[in-house]
């Protein structure tokens, strides 16, 4: 990104990092091991608070409470409770009864209005929570956050199913003259498991912000991050990004007119692509983060839609697991997205490696192509030459793990 | 099908079976193998024609000389000459003077004018077809071929790539009181395989059928059928369906006006089923064949949309493999599927087992559903109780040989 420069990353932030904020997580008993399955986001002060939520038809309960909680406390917002282990989705008006429950619990523990206080949930689809273990959970949590990194480690494990690595980052930047710190966790290792669910995301700031325009941004970046992100085209009943902004930081509150807006939307923007890249990086079974960019294209719609189709092709995905060349799957995968395309005017690169240019293949060498495509992340660059249209999507490969990890998981 | 007493299937029956038609195939050098790579079917008298194309902005040069041959000749084709094991897909002009060379030649062979003759390829794409030995090949295929099973056998030898088995089908029926036979070949055994491509089928009947009737019914039967198979969600460069009625059989000219129209109907909806319902079996690595009901639906479109989504799923194809009752991942490609659905009255069953009723789980017996997960064909019958809208979809499992088949193919 070439406005890098307008803010830096932070290596050692977490999710606490931002003025105001607590996180925990602990084992109650929704997991079958010992890992944390219950977690928690505190503010010490109302923080403006946005979300996006899945496009999916059966959205699941807790994201009906959110959605009611940011609507009816003032887009503010004092807490987030998460769980892992149950998805409380197709759970019907007893699953958004335990929804209720859960906020109602949380708020409780905490000493925090019902509206104050947010609910995610992912894991298996269609069974009840275990309210008992949940309440017991809850009434631990109050005792097991700190704003040190410690209390963050232990939320981000409570939120993890089967993702093999942490998800987290964190930019600080000035406004006004003042440090704001952004920072982000995530969890979901495909874009969905449906009985182990979600992607869900939570980033926080202690910038103060105007509440609409901290969820317009949130609505744009997140149509260019973690909506070009695709493990394997699918989207679950659960996915939910959720920002908190405490607004501790001290700053005039931003809003487009901000002379720092475009430095703060910058850093918004990185915190959230980070995130989705590491999202695709650790989709179940990859060994390689494919990145495609596509250009030239009539709009930057059109060139979003192409270049999911790549990524979402499991032709091309299968290829790149077999560090295989295989150019004729991409311009096939272009070919159908349905979308104006010159067919004598397009270029694809590996890399730096040409293999086709106008339409037609280029001689290139195997060797240097296989040497590429055996590292751990490989470029795949369309142009199409035929508009100024462009958008980048994040993937990763097709390998015997993914059929390994999905045709086994509910057993 | 409850039309299936309109006409009766020949299992002995070829695509050389309607009276007219011959049908051969040879090894001109087009693939590494000693494997046939070259065939034709001529028909005796100029047979009325037509034919659906890939929707791919890719189109391969075979592709454009059999649409001017089909609309200069008046509708009427006497042969189709046909090789595997190079696509003449992204060759630019030399590709396309190569098929109209191949059409050329093919019509000297035969002594046919060369509007009279379609072209169809399949193979590696971006590769220039090494015309001499297409010359040579085609030069023999009037010493090969015949109206006997072995030329039909010929035939459909040289169009397989990596097709395990042969996909051929042949039904009769009863026109003005004249016996009418209606068969099928067809090759593919991925949506796509950009490097080794394409759905290829070639459907000949001895009925007399007006041209505009028969292009009509091609396109709605093609709609129902081939249409509604996915084996990875990709198109190829190069997929043609073509058909030649002989009108040899000497029935009334076959129109939407004629009493055994509906008769006829069927038994072509019938053929082009089975051969889209074998290459669907014949996936890339399949163990089972997925047929995917929706029924309940807005209207039959939105129902077809629904269908594929779910056969498309990677997580839905990959429990398939693993014969895990995953309903999870069935209605959460419901609910992406961008269609209209009501969240609390889907109900879905795997076979006759009831998984799902009212959006709501229903137990069911884990070891009757495993039994019957484990067999070669499984139905998935979803009723979305939303409207009349219905459709079917075929598709496979997705297994470690689809990645094993596809990480490697070009290589």
């Amino acid at each position: 990104m070439g406005v890098v420069s307008l803010f830096r990353v932070a290596p050692e932030g977490t999710i606490t990092s931002p003025k105001g904020f607590q996180a925990g997580g602990l084992h109650c008993g929704l997991k079958k091991t010992s890992r944390n399955d219950l977690g928690v986001i505190v503010c010490e002060v109302p923080a403006v608070a946005a979300a996006v939520y899945t496009t999916n038809v059966f959205q699941a309960a807790p994201l009906k409470v959110t959605r009611e909680s940011i609507a009816s406390g003032g887009r503010r917002l004092r807490a987030v409770v998460v769980n892992s282990g149950n998805a409380n989705a197709c759970t019907g008006a007893q699953g958004e009864a335990d929804a209720y429950a859960m906020r109602q619990a949380a708020a409780a523990a905490f000493g925090l209005g019902e509206h104050e206080v947010a609910v995610a949930s992912t894991g298996v689809i269609g069974e009840l929570l275990p309210m008992d273990r949940v309440h017991g959970g809850i009434t631990g949590l109050p005792g097991a956050v700190s704003g040190s990194g410690e209390g963050a480690e232990q939320f981000c494990q409570a939120i993890m199913t089967t993702d093999l690595v942490k998800k987290e980052v964190c930019v600080k930047l000035a406004v006004d003259g003042r440090e704001v710190t952004i920072a982000g966790a995530a969890k979901g290792s495909g874009m969905i498991h449906p009985n182990m669910a979600t992607m869900l995301a939570f980033v926080t700031t202690d910038a103060a912000i105007e509440p609409q325009a901290l969820q317009a941004l949130l609505g744009d970046t997140t149509n260019v991050t973690f909506n070009m992100i695709t493990v394997d085209g699918d989207t679950s009943t659960n996915d939910m990004l959720l920002t908190m902004a405490s607004g501790l930081a001290g700053n005039e509150e931003l809003s487009p007119k901000h002379a720092d807006w475009d430095a703060f939307t910058a850093a918004f923007r990185h915190v959230c692509e980070r995130l989705a890249m590491s999202i695709a990086r650790d989709g179940e079974g990859a060994t390689r983060l494919v990145e495609v960019k596509v250009s030239g294209a009539v709009t930057d719609a059109s060139a979003a839609v192409i270049a999911k189709t790549i990524i979402g092709s499991s032709l091309v995905k299968s290829a790149v697991f077999g560090a295989d060349a295989n150019w004729g799957r991409i311009i096939a995968a272009v070919g159908r997205a349905g979308e104006p395309v010159n067919p004598d005017t397009v270029d694809i690169k590996l890399g730096d490696i040409v293999v086709l240019s106008a339409s037609r293949p280029v001689s290139f060498d195997e060797e240097e192509a296989l040497a590429y495509l055996k590292g751990d992340t490989i470029a795949i660059t369309v142009d199409l030459h035929n508009g100024n249209g462009q958008a980048t999507a994040w993937g990763c490969d097709l390998t015997y793990d993914y059929v390994r990890i999905n045709a086994a998981y509910r057993t």
